[in-house]
Parts: C-alpha cells; structure tokens; sequence
C-alpha cells in the first residue's frame, strides 16, 4: 500500500519513541484516549509507523516553551533525534492541503515536545498524478528567455513601492537595453492604486515587445498577480494578452489551492517568491525545513523557486542554500524540475564558489545592486555578472578574466569580496 | 491617508531604531542601497513609518541563529522591544494577501534582528469594504443550531481516521440521541479513499435529518472540505444540497485566496481550523500573534476559529487561550465576530473558570473524552457538560450542583480537575 514518509526533527524531555509515537497517535487513528472504533483492524490499517528514530544528543534548555513534564521528570533533559514516520496514503488520499494538515497540523502544538520540524517529505506516485507539476520549468523558462547555457541574470524592480507603471517601464528600458535576462516585481507590489496592475502590464510589455521587435531578445518579466483569486485568474490574462512571459505568486500568501488553480489554468511560467518563508524555517527546531517545502510546490507545479544566494544578505547560512539548491535539482517523481532563483546580496563575487558548489548554471541569478551600482551603469552591471560567470564555468580566476574584460574588472573594483 | 498599522515584537543586537529602520524600508520603498528612482517625494508617500517603539530589556543570548553583528559589536546584549510600523495603504491597496506579504514577508529573514512577531494589525476601513467577513457569525450559527443562551456543546469524530461513512454515521446517531449540539470532522479526514466526502456526507445527513424530523433539534456538523478549490466548491454543494449546516477548512493549508473564493460563495457557516498554527506561534520572538491571525481570517469571512480551551492538551499557556478569545470578541469593523471554539482536552472542570476569565457562553465547547468517556455514556457526558455551563454561569459552585444533577457528579467522580 502506498505511504508518505515524513522525515522529522524532534526535542522532548520524554523518551524518544514515547514522545514519536503521541506525534503518529494523534496524527492518525489515536487519539490520547482509547474510544470505542479504535478497533486493531482500523488501528493496523490506519496508524502512522515509526520507521527509524536516530537520537542526535540532548541540551539542557528547551528550544520551545510548553513542554509539560511528569512529576519523576523533574530536571529533565531534552533528547534531540530524527525520526521518520510513515502515513498510510489511504489516510488522506490525493489531497495536498490535507496531507499538510497530516504531515504539518496539530503536531507543532503537541506538550509532548519541546521543538518539532518537519524535514523532507517522500510522496507516493498518487500525487503526482493527481497535480500536474512544473509546466515549463529550466527548459520552457529558456525557451521563454531565450537564454542557453548559462543563469539567467536578472534583476527586482526597486524601489520595490512607489513607481508608476510609467517609471517602471522606463527603468524596463534601461534594463532591456543593457541585457538584462529577467526581471520582477517585487512582492510588495501587486495590483495598488499607484500601479495599477493592467496599467503596469501594457506599459512594461510596449517596452519589453518594442524591444524584443528591435533586438530579437525578450527579457522575462514575472508580473507578481498575488491578490483574490479571481483577480489573480483575470491578471495572468492580461499578462498572457499582452505577450508577457510570466506571472509571480507570493506561495505562502497564496497558499495550495489557489496555486493550483492557477496552475491548472496558467498558460505562463509560475515564478515561485516565498517571502515569510523565515517563520517557517528559521528557528532549528520549528516549522518546515526546505526539503520538505519545495516537494509540495514542485508536486504543485510552480516553475522557479527562490533560494536565497551565497553570502546572502539574509540570516540564512551557505551551507543552508546549497542544500536548497540541491533539493531543487533532484528528480520528484522522475522530474518535476523548478529553476532555483539565486538572489539576496549577490555580485560578481559568488558566481565562482556558487559554481563549483552547485555544478549548475541552471539558475536565475538575481541582483539588485550588483547590477544597478555598477560604476558604469547597469549595463555593464549585467555584462559583468555574465562575465563573472563565465570565468567560474570555464575555471579561470576571477581577476584573470577580468583582465581582458573591463566591466569586470570595473565590478571588482566596486564590490567588495 | 489610510494606513495599517503593524504592532511587533523584536530582538536585535542593533541601536532598537536602527534595526527597526531598516524594516520598515525593506518592507516599503526603501532598499539597502539608495536607486535611482527612490525620490524624496516617492520615499515621502511610500515610506513605511515607526510610529512607536517600546524598549522592554535585554538578553544575553539570541533567540533565533543568523543575526550579523557589526565589527565594534563583538559581545552584544539583545534588545527587545515592541514597535508599531505604519504601512500607507497606497503601497498594496485592498489586496490582503500582499498585505500578508508586507507584515509577515520578508522581514523574518532580515538579519538585522534576532527575533520577530508579528503581533497585531489595525486594518482600515477599505479592507472592510472589500472583503465580505463572517455570514452566519454567533447568531447565525445559533440560527442554524437553535442553541442559544450557552455555548455549543460539541465533540470531533474519532478515531480521526479509518471510520467507513456508515461507520461515521452510526457514531453521528450515538451522539445526536445524546442531545449533541454540534460534530467535527477530524482535519485529518477530508475526502479520503476509505471515507469518500460525498458518501460521508450522505451517510452523517440521513442521521442528521432524520434525527431533526423526529426531534425538531438539528444538530450542526461541520464536514471537512479542505482540498484542492474545484473539490472545495463541488464539496460545498454537496452539503449544502445534502441539508447540511456547516463546512470546515483547514485555514492554513487552504490559505487566504481560496478561503475568500469559497467565502464569496458559501451558503453555509465556514468552520476555521488553525492546525498548524504551533509553527507560527509558538516561539515566543518568532512568527505571527493570534491578534493579527484572527483578524486576517475575520476579515475574510471565518465564522468559527479555534481557540483551544483552559487547561488545555496541547502546549498554551491559559493566558494565551484567553487572549484569544477576548480578541474574537472585539469588534472588527464594528463587527465581524468569528465563534471562539474551545477544545483540547476539555471536561466538566473548565466551563465554571473559563466563564469566570472570558465572561461569555457565546463559544463552542468541544470535548472528546470528556463526552465519551463518561462513566454513563456520551449522552450523560453532553448533560453533564451542559450542566457544567449552568453552574458556572448560575454563579454556583459545581459540587453544590452536582448534588442535584447526577450525570454532573458522575462526571465530576470521572474526571481529575
């Protein structure tokens, strides 16, 4: 029969397999009392398994408040492990917000731990025949662009509140011009009274066509359509009307059903942005790590994801991107590739490690500041990324290449290491 | 100008305006270098505002990893404090789940700080205007219920998973015999393949009407549609047709856009179940505050949400159950009030406080072993429950009414304060 394995980390002042078993009681047939349908047929047939449990150590203060103690724990320690539990798929069927409700619902509030996250996540087949996954992923995403072996480089409209859909066509313009691959909105800005979003659309995609008539090259503009769902509907329309190339949702503002909805109905690359994604996963012992996240997404069917970068200017750690992007580059069900979107603090200074520890240029490579302060302009931003890049895959020096090309060399000079 | 005024709670290593500066310009037009297009007067009109910061002490220790420090920072203490940002309603319009974006993006991965809360959210009128709020609300579901003057005596189908439909049926006609006024679905259980929605819904109705033509009580069961949104509407149909009176959604699984779909919708009363909600809340410098959650969900239109109970099984603290429900009970808009639903390990020894501390019985009060495990059977343990309510709000001690009240004092004997 098939299971959905849920790969957990856990704290407890408890014995560990005490403490797992409350968490696949109470998130499948038990319940914290015997009731008269608990029968051992419904029971074997239903019950959540504990498939391993490796205990990780202890410390002695908890990492979350609430955990309530018997009356011989009286100075306890907090046992730290990771288990893994499996789930009859039967239990919830091809449903994803009810798998979430399964796999991340009641569980975090249990008293019987002090700290609980939900790592990775392996899902039977059923799922991914019911959601249709990525429809265009790298591949489609570089047709789109017409961007070939190489990330593709790209930039956030900035500021992120405050342009009129006319000054934000007109910074369109000079990014077009200078070459840029990829742009976005930023998640702060959707459909708002000073940038109306079909006004926004017809005046970025006049100057996104013009060009692209002029030069053969259209950059990818990922228009952000979060907001009610029929509006969201009404505005991949009018991108996709307009001859524009993607749409952007805010995931977690958005959520699985809708994002599905718009899946099964979108005609254009989903950009994936997951701000308030630091709720989540920041503390170690609470919430969702990204292994976990990104499979329900992918099983969804979003087309870029974001990752954050090396050296980012977030809280989070390289160890934790490169992970990321490594979840992102492994098969689910055979495929189901999103494109991870590197961005956060990135220059011409993370290309060379970001390469030799990702062995991929199937990224979007994203930067604010690295483009827009390069000291000659950004178009010489853009020309600099791209050759910072190509001096990390061909395996020469950074300060080698720049040598003989300027604008990087010009980047050198201007970001710091 | 309209604004929205966020209210958070913050730990940093850095000067407290300092740190909260550079949220307040991430999370509006500003940008961690200065651009081209940030103007005086775009930065005027955009820029989101400190209106107050409150110091509250210091620790030693961070709470949450990733915070940088400054060269001259080399053994910090962290700062806490509570501040109040005001984001002009310009900057995202009526568009809640950009709001979402706004108060609750980005800003948790900022490395400025060491811990942030979201803890409250004071909407303006015009997000009144554009979402439709709760439909049945307290009156409407005692409408539909024809309970009124005391709460809601209710219980949640267990086991959570593996009941056939028929199965679930027979349990629903135990109960409604035993005077129930309301029945969940567990969030376990949507439409799984060994207890399909509509078979279910089938099986609950026939007892439910038959129950209600015989008696003239019609007791109110909340069915589970959580799922992807075609099924949510289809499933809606289907109790509605069914002569059902409620629906439930799993309110983090199914997220804002969809959740309004099925609000703008729904002929029925739209059960909120917050399983989840310990990753958001339960680190006390991480996350979201039930003040600003409650009032996102009200706004779109949730008529009942979950609370947890007094004394409960789960990991809240009483003061955090109370102020959950004093925050249900202020109006929002003049009005919109959601049902506070009291559960987790709830019995006869909770109604008499909880009256007590909260001062209302417009709540739902669910118990599952506090009904079925009475010593004299589910229907004894719904009297007793009832009878609980009646002490407490006749201002008599419980042991007094017990005398008189037998299924009272059986469950008293049962039940460990």
């Amino acid at each position: 029969m098939s299971e959905i394995l849920a790969h957990y980390l856990i704290e407890t002042p408890h014995e560990l397999e005490k403490a797992i078993s409350v968490i696949a009681g109470e998130q499948s047939s038990g319940t914290f009392v015997a009731v008269p349908g608990e029968t051992p047929e419904l029971t074997a047939r239903h019950r959540a398994k504990i498939v391993t449990i490796e205990p990780l150590g202890f410390v002695e203060t908890p990492s979350l408040p609430g955990a309530k103690l018997s009356k011989n724990e009286g100075s306890p320690i907090y046992r730290q492990a990771r288990f893994t539990l499996s789930f009859p798929f039967e239990n919830m069927g091809a449903n994803l917000p009810t798998l979430f409700a399964t796999v991340a619902g009641n569980l975090f509030e249990l008293s019987d731990h002090s700290g609980l996250k939900l790592l990775d996540l392996d899902l039977p087949q059923e799922f991914a025949d019911a959601y249709l996954g990525p429809q265009f992923g790298i591949e489609g995403t570089r047709k789109l662009s017409g961007v070939f072996g190489r990330p593709l480089i790209g930039t956030i409209v900035k500021p992120s509140v405050g342009l009129t859909p006319r000054a934000t066509a007109l910074l369109v313009k000079e990014l077009c011009e200078a070459g840029i691959d990829f742009i976005k909105d930023d998640e702060l800005m959707a459909d708002s009274p000073h940038s109306p979003f079909s006004e926004r659309v017809s005046a970025v995609m006049q100057v996104i066509n013009d060009h692209a008539e002029k030069t053969g090259k259209k950059p990818m503009f990922a228009f952000n359509l979060t907001d009610d769902l029929e509006k969201m509907m009404r505005h991949h329309d009018t991108v996709l009307e307009a001859g524009g190339t993607c749409v952007m949702i805010s995931l977690n503002s958005v959520g699985f059903p809708a994002a599905d909805f718009l899946r099964r109905r979108s005609q254009l690359p989903i950009h994936g942005h997951r701000n308030g994604w630091g709720m989540f996963t920041r503390h170690p012992m609470l919430g969702i790590g990204f292994g976990a996240y990104q499979k329900l997404w992918r099983t969804i069917g979003v087309d870029h994801l974001h990752v954050n970068g090396l050296r980012n200017k977030f809280w989070e750690p390289d160890e934790s991107v490169l992970a990321s992007v490594s979840a992102l580059r492994t098969p689910l069900h055979g495929g189901r590739f999103a494109m991870p979107v590197l961005s956060s603090g990135q220059t011409v200074h993370q290309p060379q490690d970001t390469f030799a520890k990702t062995g991929t240029v199937d990224v979007m490579y994203l930067a604010g500041g690295g483009v827009m302060a390069h000291p000659h302009g950004p178009g010489a931003g853009i020309t600099a990324l791209r050759e910072a890049w190509e001096a990390a895959t061909s395996g020469i020096p950074l300060e080698t290449y720049a040598e003989t090309h300027p604008e990087l060399k010009a980047a050198l000079g201007k970001y710091k290491a």
